[in-house]
């Protein structure tokens, strides 16, 4: 039987339940795709750190780099992380010495990938990141192989589980997004430093790659991204009030060879099946010709999750799935334009904390008039013993450059007690 | 660059879009698996009706079996239907001509799966049914190559678009099963005969199939089936207001090496993600580890999903991602034990419309309790005019042949006006 030789480069939660899963799972591995997985060199920062699997000394490398060099490597698998420094020296490396690439990298590929690509291209070797997004959902082969037959014009969900699992506990539990961000970290949801997570990074990350992957395009830098920070409590509650979740939305369309991206929390009406998905989940939706509109759901993160990721690219490779990186040759990749958020039309929610004195809401609705930005519904809730007031307004369709010129206007006015909030909507 | 000759056998609404798509389409297919797809021949029982695709004659194929024999064919898609006769002497006799089959036939390959696996293992031929099974969802592409690393324990979810659109719309459209069957054929969405999709025999051959794949087993013909004729408008009522949704569910888990297979129409939480999916769509959940839960929602019929799926078939031959039909070589697939229904669990939903008169609930009430059925809601409506009465009993958790007995018995008793009807829950 045929072997693949592979070295785990990066040995923390995930390299330790992949070499560990890789081990107990050799024999079927090899039933299914005819090749058997032999995990033979594996390196890690921080060698001496207690793990719970068995490596051979034989099996440790003196130096990561090596593996790229060694000719009983096949197949290399990087799980170090971040989008420069060793992870990027030994993808680069792998794919130069024609060594199969399997990574989790989402940072790396968004950034690199175009460049990987090529090499990997020319070397005649594998590139594969199931993995970097959405974990344990077979978003990128389904994509890649799945639907190869559609020409996709929109691709959307939630691809960050620690955002939606803050969102909706802040919704079903009464609590205060700090409140949630603690029982996150606790429950192991949360990263000690979330702010990739909490600030839309991550999610711009994978949806460069999804995007990329759907439009048959080069990765797209120009993205529009606004993270989970601001939400308030009171927003989600109001959202309620108006029939709406709050979602972190991560959002890519094409149209007339334009690609608009953008990542944002997002108002979607309560009954739609993306504000139903709650908790950790990832879900992704896919609309594409001729097979109408598709959705995979499931986990997004953990060592479970991505190490099922991991192995569907590992199998794929052992079978001899032969694959462009991104689904089409390079030289076939197309530069899109991007179309700016600014030209874009929403309808948004509002909120303005006001001193509770006369003049004030005809002083809001008047800068609305001024810059043609019509009202659809406007709740004024006075806040007790306080002499102010909540002023929730939700626009019709309006040109976001329209609505953040308002936001700016009646930002400035003297009664204004608080930053305002806008948060778009989105009526999928 | 590498070619794949292709005949299409069957040129009905599928077999044409696929053709119009392949002639559309050949170039971008040509640039993301590096082969051309070519439309060599094509076969029809009925060569003159009216299609809207150009056929060249020398396309045409005078006997299409010749297409087994011919060099310069190395695919054929076989779309005639069926899994006896015509369809089934084709795939038999590609496989054994080693053409690579690409189908779209769930009752062959439910029937005929193992023994045509068999043929296609040895003479190195790839057998490929994503188009059998829930239309353009990639469901048997995830379960053979995104969640290969799994080890799957249930599968289940709304199989057949015919009758999902027929209860949810009795649901919400206050009409009885003949108008909406009527609307659904006016639609487009049941066909003229849809007697295979309304007495669950289709969910059962697609369930056969997954199960097969996902427990790593021959066929199991062994499967409880019961279609959704039964259900009237009132049952789908009461099932709204004890909180649950009728779905047609097709349901498969492996257990203590035995494989439970079951179609029925199932009572399920309103809330859950199942009871939502409404109108054709299909979905399929599956629980595997280390993944989790992972599901796949799309469309589940009609030529341009079909296509779809046939498509990622063909290009993956054409990529030369070999694969065992059924994920795993014949010699590792076992024999499962099957479990059989009566042993099974159930708490259940019971309706009997009685003659009101003294002493017929407690006559009810003590075969339920002879049989050691406990019951956990019982609502009795009284019925206008007609001196007689709806009796809707919930039970608690029994085995299902106790409550078969007990619907047995009450059947018997002279107070009966109607055949009771037994729906099963499933709490999922």
């Amino acid at each position: 039987m045929k072997k693949l030789n592979i070295a785990i480069i990066g040995l923390g939660n995930i390299g330790s339940y992949l070499y560990k899963y890789l081990k107990d799972n050799k024999n079927i591995l090899a039933e299914k795709n005819n090749c058997l997985p032999i995990v033979k060199y594996v390196s890690a920062k921080n060698k001496k750190k207690k793990r719970n699997i068995k490596i051979k000394k034989s099996q440790w490398l003196k130096d990561y780099l090596h593996c790229t060099k060694l000719k009983d490597v096949d197949l290399i698998v990087e799980l170090i992380g971040g989008a420069e420094g060793p992870a990027k020296k030994l993808v680069f490396d792998a794919l130069k010495n024609k060594k199969h690439v399997v990574t989790a990298n989402k940072a790396l590929i968004a950034k690199y990938g175009d460049q990987l690509a090529k090499i990997a291209e020319k070397n005649k070797v594998n590139l594969e990141f199931e993995a970097a997004v959405c974990g344990g959902l077979p978003i990128i082969r389904s994509l890649k192989e799945g639907l190869i037959a559609n020409k996709i014009s929109r691709i959307y969900g939630i691809l960050n589980g620690t955002s939606n699992y803050i969102l909706s506990s802040m919704d079903k539990q009464n609590k205060s997004f700090k409140e949630v961000l603690h029982d996150a970290k606790r429950l192991g949801y949360a990263e000690s430093n979330p702010s990739a997570d909490l600030n839309g990074d991550d999610v711009s990350s994978k949806l460069k790659i999804l995007s990329s992957l759907c439009f048959n395009s080069f990765l797209n830098s120009n993205i529009y991204v606004e993270g989970i920070k601001e939400i308030d409590k009171i927003d989600i509650d109001n959202a309620n009030n108006l029939g709406y979740k709050i979602k972190l939305l991560g959002f890519a369309e094409f149209f007339k060879k334009n690609v608009y991206q953008s990542v944002h929390p997002t108002l979607i009406k309560k009954d739609s099946y993306v504000a139903r998905i709650d908790g950790v989940l990832n879900a992704v939706i896919v609309d594409g010709k001729p097979v109408g509109q598709s959705t995979i759901q499931g986990e997004g993160a953990g060592p479970s999750a991505t190490t099922s990721a991991l192995v569907s690219d590992i199998s794929s490779i052992s079978r001899g799935n032969i694959k462009f990186p991104f689904s089409i040759s390079s030289k076939e990749r197309k530069n899109l334009k991007f179309k700016n958020i600014e030209e874009r039309i929403f309808s948004a929610y509002l909120r303005f904390e006001v001193l509770d004195k006369p003049g004030v809401l005809s002083n809001i609705t008047n800068i609305f008039s001024k810059n043609k930005v019509s009202i659809k519904r406007l709740v004024q809730n006075p806040i007790k013993n306080k002499r102010s007031s909540s002023i929730i307004i939700i626009t019709h369709d309006a040109k976001n450059k329209r609505l953040k010129k308002i936001l700016a206007k009646i930002s400035k006015q003297k009664f204004i007690r608080q930053k305002p909030k806008l948060i778009r909507i989105n009526n999928l």
